[in-house]
């Protein structure tokens, strides 16, 4: 059982054995309570994970999780991207930004009765609508006070629902990040990859009022006072020492059914990704030999080919290791153990399997929605349609992502298009998609959908005529009136129009197969946890980007029959990578202080020289990038930011054997920050543990 | 000091203190002696390295070793490479062939004084054939003995010679090969690289007549009774453990001097890979298309691709590791510490230097000539033509491989080309060796030869016109007189003799070159081994075919940083690298076997399975394919085969770190015997220590 499990922090007394047996000294019961050191260092950057290193709110996180920081902040005089930025005083920080939030969960409340008793009766869209509704008046009940932001998660899928309070701090700073070539080496070729040798680190701090609460950013912000921070170690760990690892994991499917496995594995991901692939090459081919188009198009390109080679991953994984088949079996012995429950229901089961096939069938038809409408400019003409329309109601009643706290994120979102649209390429992608949604099967096709989607020969004029490519055109829009839509001649207004019927059928049908998936799964799941019950085991809840721990140890693994990977990397790594050129280019000081051997205080004495990441068997997924490894009495170590590419299926089954996750060794941090970058103000401000010499 | 050297066996006593120290538990004064167990078991089987394992002359070797007996018993019907072959009785083992054949090597005596002493006032071409007629001599008289081959190989460059008898065995049987899907999974893909699944090792058997003295092949001859055989352990070695091997290494350059590795690296390596590319892209242009051309020329291609394989190993190694570098050093501690002796001579080193800078210069006119000359046609005429030439002289005085006794290889040489010559593709290959040849550097082409090579537009005459790609007219020549060749007007025939003179006079410029070296190349060494013995080091000559012996351990090696390699692979690799397919197919039963976890006596205890290969720190080169693997107590615990990529430049530079030599596991070739082949008769003649239970 040790290693896998993504536990909620209230959990881990049951665990007390475990965490013993593997070596961490800090009590259970500590680790429980989120008010009490380690766990009240542990923060939340909204997709990352991140942690207070200072009494002053400084905040310790991934290189890549403060890009968007330093990006803000960089220009071609003063590039921080490619130089590194170090603020020497307070007064030199930077603001990180809007988006640049730090959220300090404080309260959790086991909210299920609240948000799904007397619901039995109701139809699935019903009670859909009922939870959403439930849902939220619990996070408006929580959010009278405007410092916290709440949210209402559901765990298990949906067996729980716990309403989480976080404070949220807004003014958020830039004090510290690497060049990207330390930051960020390796770069794409690396991603998922080991051996790793990143450098994925950067430091924000917190700033508060004077009043020390939470308050929009200003110049009279004071650091915010961080009362439990982690202490930095610089003794280091070995292979088999235990780690414990503390984040905000996104989203796992850890209990999935074997059929959904398979649906996954043989129809839904090898669709994506010959779906990605066929955009990948509509784009390469519309915008070959156009420099600007290239660059516009650089960083969606990116984002196709991570996603990809994510899905790819999990296919890859699947092809190794026949989960299906394991999870079989784990099926067929719950099966068996629940006939013999007093409460066994058949038809609970059968109304699941029923379920589940809808829920499929479903995904089929939205999948071949998404590959119709490829088009930017047509999704931006379905968004303000349908913002047009919710506007119409009162604001509690709309759905969500376009209530009048979503404003500004559509209005960024239509924006920001802008750097990434060239309007002869996105014809492209949706000419090559219109084509591709021609050839999925019929029974994926959405009813009506094929008499509202344009002829290829008709696309062309559709761009011509369209004024929607215009960034100001596109933003007035979001102040008209449906009528105003409904009158219009811009072709792709025209089309969203005309669009919606489907779309809106699409979406009704949803909630009606997921209030159902509501009902249903959590009985389901309420029978599995019964059923680990009664063999003494505890089940942690599929990860929901909620606060977990997890625990591992420091090991290597072996991808194929006669070669071991890690746990370690070192500098020396570096320099045998380094080819000067991005992504293996490295700052030249670097390199001297590893030719001269300067390795200073954080030399490892197995390794003989000065580690960079190191694997673990801890259980993470996307959203811990950032997470605080602590050593076994709670001291930081290291920080997570991947894992292998072998471990990609472990958002579906945790292998022991394979599952690594990806960290930072503080010590090459530290190393970095001393031999290269010269941060001592920082590295004077943190608590550091040195080695006895 | 550990693990490099190939040491000759009598210099084992000076190194007694380090073979104890690594867990050698056979006296070194054992192992020095040739006639005593287990020495007396190792044999050579002229160009690999075998051992006897059973007291009826059962010789256990490679796979590759034995692939020319196994081939030539092969029929479509009988295909015994694709099925493999297992006599289980005596009467079923078929001839090996006249190029199979063992060698026992029985006396060694230093004849130094014998082929050095008094030539020091010759010339270099005067001492070069000064030099060959007294080894010549010393030869005859150790072959008096027919049953004998005799040779007088240099050690350390000329510094010492020594004589060396071999029993020569030869009727010798192929007893049991596995099928290559065994022998050689991981084909042509896997060579020089680990992982590796191959169970590289076959059984012959050697046969004498009933007096027990050698014999020529017959049914009367009856099994060589070798009273010494090496005990087969199945006990397994685990990392860490004391490795002895016994074997046959073929040539090193260890002690090179710094600008000869910076003219290997940098001009002669890289110019004969760009060549060997050259060639291989005129071959696929000039048989695309045409299978049988293909198929013609596959082991002419199989053979540029591994030279090529090899030498760019030694320039990546090269470029991984400043080797000249490391030598610079060495070579000015050398030359200090010699300047310092009272009998030190300038002179010596300056004669030195310039010799060395002549051999180079005159390399390159080879190399040039050998471009000018890809016409395998043409290479034909020129043998046949000197051949007519040599005739004319008493055997004693001809050119060495033109000897009567050399006759029979000219002879299968020049018959056997018949299989691997399209005219059209031998065309092609010397019309692109000409383009090169003229764009080499003019100082390299050799004097008058411009005026000698047809041109370009003039080739295809040749091929209409001659007769030589004919074998029978090509074998016909081989009995005329030098007269019939200055007078036809077979166009190759003609210009081999046109070209004699130039031919000539690089090969006599040779011998000058080399009998200077053979001058000054031992006083060189000579001064080099006194420097050794001043710090206490013995020295071991480079490899040239004789008997050795090196030690090492069972050890991973990292490749690059993060990832470690090794020491054991297992029969689980072998499913996980299966495809069906060659090279990766393997037996069915091999697999059902594997699947059902069937490892018998022969599971590993630390893996929990079989092991196949495994590394160790062992200093081997080619030759020491199937050389024994010994076991602190001598006992056979596997077969060397192959090495790692990154330990290719160990032929210039033994790097401890990184240079591995690849093993066949015993236990890996016992479980096929007794699980997949069922050879009960062979596992039963040998004797085999089991792991108690």
């Amino acid at each position: 059982m040790a290693d896998e499990g993504q536990w909620q922090p209230h959990q881990l007394p049951q665990l007390k054995a475990e965490l013993k047996r593997i070596g961490i000294t800090i009590p259970a019961e500590r680790l429980a309570d989120l008010s009490k050191h380690p766990m009240s260092a542990i923060v939340s950057l909204d997709g990352c994970s991140a942690s207070f290193v200072s009494p002053d709110g400084l905040v310790v996180t991934n290189h890549h999780c403060a890009y968007g920081a330093i990006q803000r902040n960089s220009t071609a005089e003063k590039n921080y991207i490619a130089n590194g930025f170090l603020a020497k005083t307070r007064a030199e920080e930077l603001p990180g930004g809007p988006t640049t939030r730090v959220y300090v969960t404080d309260k959790l409340e086991n909210v299920t009765a609240r948000v799904n008793d007397g619901l039995d009766k109701l139809s699935g869209k019903e009670r859909y609508a009922e939870t959403k509704k439930r849902i939220k008046a619990l996070i408006a009940e929580c959010e009278t006070d405007k410092n916290y932001r709440c949210s209402v998660p559901a765990f298990h899928r949906g067996a729980e629902y716990y309403r989480i309070r976080q404070m949220m701090i807004k003014d958020v700073r830039l004090v510290y990040a690497p060049p990207e070539s330390i930051g960020n080496y390796g770069g794409d070729i690396d991603n998922y990859e080991w051996p790793r040798h990143t450098g994925d680190y950067s430091f924000l701090r917190a700033y508060v009022g004077k009043d020390g609460k939470p308050a929009d950013p200003s110049p009279d912000n004071v650091p915010y006072k961080s009362k439990d921070f982690l202490v930095v170690s610089a003794e280091g760990l070995k292979a088999g020492d235990p780690i414990l690892l503390a984040g905000y994991p996104g989203r796992t499917s850890r209990y999935k059914l074997p059929v959904e496995i398979r649906y996954a594995r043989d129809l839904s991901y090898p669709a994506m990704v010959a779906d990605y692939q066929a955009d990948l090459d509509a784009i390469a081919a519309a915008t070959k030999g156009k420099d600007n188009d290239v660059v516009r198009y650089a960083s969606v390109v990116k984002s196709i080919n991570n996603r990809m080679k994510k899905t790819q991953g999990l296919l890859d994984g699947f092809a190794r290791k026949d989960i299906a088949a394991i999870k079989d079996v784990q099926d067929a012995e719950f099966r068996s153990w629940y006939g013999k429950q007093p409460n066994a229901s058949a038809a609970m089961l059968a109304e699941l399997d029923a379920d589940i096939a809808a829920d499929m069938a479903l995904s089929d038809e939205e999948f071949a929605y998404g590959v119709a409408t490829y088009s930017d400019l047509l999704k931006s003409a379905r968004t303000l349609y349908r913002l047009a329309l919710e506007k119409q109601k009162p604001d509690a009643d709309r759905e969500s992502g376009y209530q009048e706290r979503d404003i500004s994120n559509i209005k960024g979102r239509l924006s920001r298009l802008e750097q990434s649209l060239v309007p002869a390429v996105d014809e492209a992608r949706y000419v090559a998609g219109l084509q591709r949604y021609g050839k999925l099967p019929a029974k994926s096709h959405p009813q009506w959908l094929d008499n509202l989607v344009p002829a290829v020969a008709d696309v062309p004029a559709l761009y011509q005529q369209s004024r929607l490519a215009d960034t100001a055109t596109r933003l007035a829009w979001m102040d008209k009136a449906p009528a105003d839509f409904e009158k219009s001649d811009d072709p792709f207004i025209k089309l969203a129009v005309r669009m919606h019927g489907v779309a809106m059928s699409l979406e009704e049908r949803r909630k009606e197969v997921d209030g159902n998936l509501e009902k249903i799964v959590p009985q389901y799941m309420g029978a599995v946890i019964a059923w680990k019950k009664s063999q003494g085991k505890p089940v942690y809840p599929d990860a929901n980007s909620t606060l977990r721990v997890t625990y591992g140890t420091v090991s290597a693994y072996s991808p194929r029959d006669g070669v071991t990977k890690g746990p370690f990397t070192t500098v020396e790594g570096i320099v045998e990578k380094y080819t000067g050129k991005e992504p293996f280019d490295a700052p030249k000081a670097l390199l001297d202080a590893v030719k001269a051997k300067r390795y200073g205080q954080f030399k490892d004495p197995v390794l003989g020289t000065v580690p960079v990441d190191f694997l673990s068997s801890a259980d993470t997924t996307g959203g811990n990038s950032g997470s605080a490894i602590v050593n076994k009495r709670g001291e930081l170590v290291g920080l997570n930011f991947d894992s292998t590419y072998e471990s990609i299926t472990k958002d579906w089954y945790f292998d022991r054997d394979i599952t690594r996750a990806i960290h930072l060794d503080v010590r090459y941090m530290l190393w970095v920050m001393k031999e290269v970058d010269h941060a001592d103000n920082l590295l004077k401000e943190m608590t550091i543990k040195y080695p006895k010499q």
